[in-house]
């Protein structure tokens, strides 16, 4: 619905409601599309950002190699085009990676910090996971078996077959475009030399950090690595999920997330 | 600060703020003077409702043994007397098995059930706990070292030894008043037949259903088979929590609280 | 070291030392050379066979496509050849379908059955996995990074990099062999079908369910369905290790194995 | 069957068998009568050593206060007294605590050591447990359900009702015995104090720890602490247990021990 411009480069943003500003930014596959269903409850009491980082949804494509550190220059911009002084950011994975170094870099720029499904790094496990999917993006479907099974959990893919029937067909679409590929490929190199662990301890926003037990692309010891770093964190699990939490688990992810943003009190004094 | 009659027996509750009602059910030892910390945030958009039961704060002492079957008929003529609707349960442990039996009798009643720390049933081992309280009942500190282990997590008395030191003294006073530990007693025999296992299918309220895996009095098996029953239920796993979460986690307590019954959506197409 | 016939198709197997019958079942990418390190302890008191299941080793190639239940009977054949009444049959991922689908079909030549890493069933979700290894079949490093990160856990991966860096050399002259790759390719396939979860309870030998918490090609959940269904078995965790436990716990392998397959007592009256 | 001096104190122990020695460190309430299920597995291949540590069984009652300490020398008096250079040691509970102080002052005469259900500390937490047993020691019933529940698991009271029911009246009379209970509490008050984290490297010998994810009183962070502490240790979980794995897991607990005990490797070259 908006755009600005950022180094020459488009990007785009959408904007719905009022009240404490909430920024979400997607994973590596999403865009301010995956959110349709997400904006009213998110809208209802806080100003909802939905953002696409470069080489997502309807932002600009880049020319060729970059690091991730880039993205999180992309958000500074959003809050400072916007006049946003601090900001609730939740990041879902790749998102989430972003959402960390710009809590390090910008600590007085968060107000709360929610990370889904995320890393502190891309050790070498994680690095051979993505260059499996470079590797398949030759075509839609390989692309399809590397990327998809890892997203989704087991119980997921039972549960809802017939969804995932659905999405097979339209995420052909999607991955036979080109310039889609392309860009995902971009993405996940962007995230290859990603580490910000010895950093962490510099993020001073309350922040909740959620686990899902049958995540198998950001597993459980990356989130309590997180947890270990970040003085203010809380741990949550969800056991029902994969890694797609908003999808497998939508109304744990709003509740989650709309919780630990608006709750006025964060230190309690127990007594 | 106000009071209704049940059966001529008084009833204690407190009431803040205004919005959408949200009724918090007390663990066994605790009453309205628990929540002191949590009444700011939990009252800032919803009209809360603070509720000693029957034998707990400063509600009426029952003469003799009773059922916790009452304690929901409790609930219900507060609702009554407040002119409620629909209300969000919120209960913890004994107040949980009072919140499953309210929304099994009651289910028009419910907006949404949250439960921390509780159990379908009082299976053979959980009596055998009751009954080690209720015989250690006879001196204070028989009463600290019986129930308090069992309460808080090997971690949070490592973290909060302080705390957990004053606590101790503070205890002892308590513990050492005869009313209140008769009170205790009928209270865990109340709930000594209580078993709504097959019962639990009847909620159709969205339920938010929470646990600690450090929970060595209801354990996560207990959660697991409530989740099991309730058609609409949603499960979430705090790691670094004892049975007391609201204690031992006070923030995720209240976002989830919050996150859980404020949210407008419950249900999602995912598309 | 030996072969025998199995319908006109060479069947190729090792047999190490003396004592109760140790029947070795292998994943799928293994074959008899994959147990080098483990046939001195696994021979030093019992009768240790290895075997190349069919598309496997140094056995026939297949011509077509076939059902894994054939595999099954190359193990009868096994035992019959060597005359071998009943034994103990240890069974890893493919080879533990394998395991299963023996057990249920001749349950009197069963001794004890240890299966580590394997599920009852090619769910949707599995099958897509292994779709995903078929189109990433086409060339060496696609189907190194198609499969290794889902078989190796990513703390693997830290602590035995060097071993990781080496073994991708020699895993690049392996999947570069069409013969290899086209067996592979069918061995897959022939578990697509796969499903012997309502005949897990014919199951009647004493049976070790090994459970790794980082594997991500079998989860756990996998292996709670299997010791639900089997009314003798019991559930062990390695929380150290991803989907290879043989080569990520190889100590525990063995001590497992042995310590399951040699105990005499399999009842005890507790008293 | 046999006794030796121990400083003027008799120590009672029993021996079966032949082979590389076998010594099991008891339980708190436990006792060499505790094993009766265990010796025919045991001592099949192996030199079985039962031993009533001071205050246990058939051993000498102690006059006053004592630090555990006491206890590793008793066990390697028992070592001198058989003159045995090496042996594996397994200890459970209060038994591996020692386990773990003998293996630290006595590297050299640790062959493999096996813990189950241990700690290496006694933190605030599992002092003011004990500190509970000792309050309740006063009458057989408070006892009796001051310890019981923290030992067996919710679903072990549920699967093996009679037995538990059977149990209850047979610990009646043992803990009617003022002679027994006075050496409980001396037992127990002798742990006070124990603390060997900072010295668990020193631990050279192959080790394998084992939890229960039903293990209320020594829970699962117990032993995640030993295992980053002692460099050659291996982490097993049971998820069907509680505390007393020996009685809850028979067959686990003899597999488990003879499989690491007897496995003649213990270092892999993986290739």
């Amino acid at each position: 619905m908006a755009t600005f411009d950022f180094n020459g480069k488009r990007i785009y943003f959408e904007e719905y409601g009022q009240g404490r500003p909430l920024v979400i930014l997607n994973g590596i596959m999403m865009s301010c599309a995956s959110w349709k269903e997400f904006i009213d409850p998110l809208s209802e009491c806080n100003r909802l950002l939905l953002l696409d980082l470069l080489d997502q949804g309807k932002s600009a494509r880049m020319d060729g190699p970059y690091e991730q550190a880039v993205q999180a220059e992309v958000v500074l911009a959003l809050l400072d085009h916007l006049k946003i002084g601090r900001a609730c950011l939740v990041g879902i994975s790749y998102g989430g990676e972003v959402a960390q170094r710009f809590a390090i870099d910008h600590p007085d720029r968060v107000d709360r910090l929610v990370l889904f499904n995320t890393t502190p790094r891309t050790g070498p496990w994680l690095g051979d996971i993505g260059e499996g999917w470079n590797l398949a993006a030759r075509d839609p479907e390989s692309y399809y078996y590397a990327t998809i099974p890892v997203i989704y959990s087991p119980q997921f893919y039972l549960s809802k077959n017939d969804w995932m029937t659905r999405r097979h067909e339209a995420l052909h679409a999607v991955f036979s475009n080109q310039d889609f590929i392309r860009a995902m490929i971009r993405l996940t190199d962007s995230a290859r030399n990603y580490d910000v662990t010895e950093d962490l301890h510099k993020i001073a926003a309350p922040t909740l950090v959620v686990s899902c037990r049958e995540d198998y692309l950001t597993p459980m010891a990356e989130q309590e690595l997180i947890c270990s770093k970040i003085p203010n964190s809380k741990h949550v699990i969800l056991p029902g999920s994969g890694h797609a939490s908003m999808y497998e688990q939508p109304l744990l992810f709003t509740a989650l997330t709309l919780g630990f943003c608006n709750t006025s009190k964060t230190e309690y004094q127990i007594t």
